[in-house]
């Protein structure tokens, strides 16, 4: 049976400060960290062993991955940054604060873009100073599909191709797969696989640091899940 | 004008101690890591951008790499860990003091060791413990060419598929590369770029952490050859 294992990554600046983040690179804390290392000394008691890594582009991600890998003695798996792992791009939101957001717009509307699966953010368009059309990590993507907000349906359909084409042929393969990435790109690529219904899916809370284990069969059913903690 | 930057992993717990290394996976020491973070300033001062990232398979390498990245805030950067950028492989001779070993052999015996370009060291057999035939970083790798140990002309010979295959292409494609890699892995490497001879190559040194950074033309000539430093 291969085995996938998704980290959501440790506490970022920005987490700290209360502020939406999206795809704004921001940096673990050093609670962060903590929880960064920790996840790997879990993935080590647990016997974990992998082929293959995944991460976003965002570096508060990169770092996570590379502290579960070298606390487990496995820095040297090979490892892929792609955009399709990002967190789900906030538009407008982004840098804002939740509180002071929440005093503008209302807790309500505020809760809408947080919570509902299919409602927008404000978005950015690609002449605002924000837009990711002009940093150079997403240089060789068309700048058509880089998006100026999402929300978690949209997210899903870009971490889609990515299962599709990399991820799944490699678990098929009985191949092992460790995949650091943010809160709402695992949790559109847990919808998927646990086929958890629209309405449910904003419920399911992923704890940063906490590697989660699915085991699947080999028709990629999901055999057995598992939360690692201390 | 490509730019192809080449930078050697900080200090070893190894370095330190004084015994052959090859590719036993020895950590950085705290010296190291500083040399790595202020290589990293030193690429972020001459601000140099980089499309792709190679380093081998070893951890002293890899973290190299990552503070390297990460200082001069591309961490995102897409990376290629192969064996093919490995240290050189000291076969019976790793893990045993340097000093030791002269004392035991005779002083010009280990220099021939160390400093011959086309002697090889006492070669560790499959069966031996010492093998990286059992290591689970080479298990894709075909047994039959898992070196018992390398001199720097078979080392050169293992780097140059990477070269040909990889790393021309992209720089004659116009991208910057950043290796981070090992004294002899880089030695080999700069020996076919600068088309040193068998018998000058072993007067190179590079330092650990100082990036040296080569601008190619079209027809892959170098043009300039610097090295950063504070």
């Amino acid at each position: 049976m291969s085995k996938l294992v998704l980290i959501r990554h440790g506490q970022s600046q920005w987490n700290l400060s209360n502020q939406f983040t999206g795809w704004e690179d921001v940096d673990l804390s050093d609670k962060g960290v903590e929880e960064a290392k920790e996840a790997g000394k879990l993935v080590k008691k647990a016997g974990l062993e992998f082929d293959y890594a995944y991460t976003s582009v965002l570096t508060r991600a990169i770092k996570t991955l590379h502290y579960a890998l070298e606390e487990s003695d496995q820095l040297w798996v090979p490892e892929t940054k792609t955009w399709r792992l990002n967190e789900r791009h906030y538009g407008r939101l982004q840098g804002l604060n939740k509180k002071e957001t929440a005093e503008k717009y209302g807790d309500e509307q505020v809760h809408i873009w947080r919570r509902s699966y299919d409602t927008l953010p404000p978005l950015l368009s690609a002449d605002d100073e924000g837009s990711a059309v002009n940093d150079r990590r997403y240089k060789d993507l068309d700048p058509n599909l880089i998006p100026g907000g999402e929300n978690l349906k949209v997210t899903l359909e870009r971490v889609m191709p990515l299962w599709a084409d990399e991820i799944a042929p490699k678990l098929l393969d009985g191949k092992n797969v460790i995949i650091a990435a943010h809160g709402n790109s695992l949790r559109a690529l847990s919808k998927y696989i646990e086929r958890i219904s629209d309405d449910d899916i904003m419920d399911l809370e992923m704890k940063t640091g906490e590697p989660v284990v699915y085991e699947f069969n080999d028709k990629l059913e999901v055999q057995n899940k598992t939360k690692l903690d201390k």
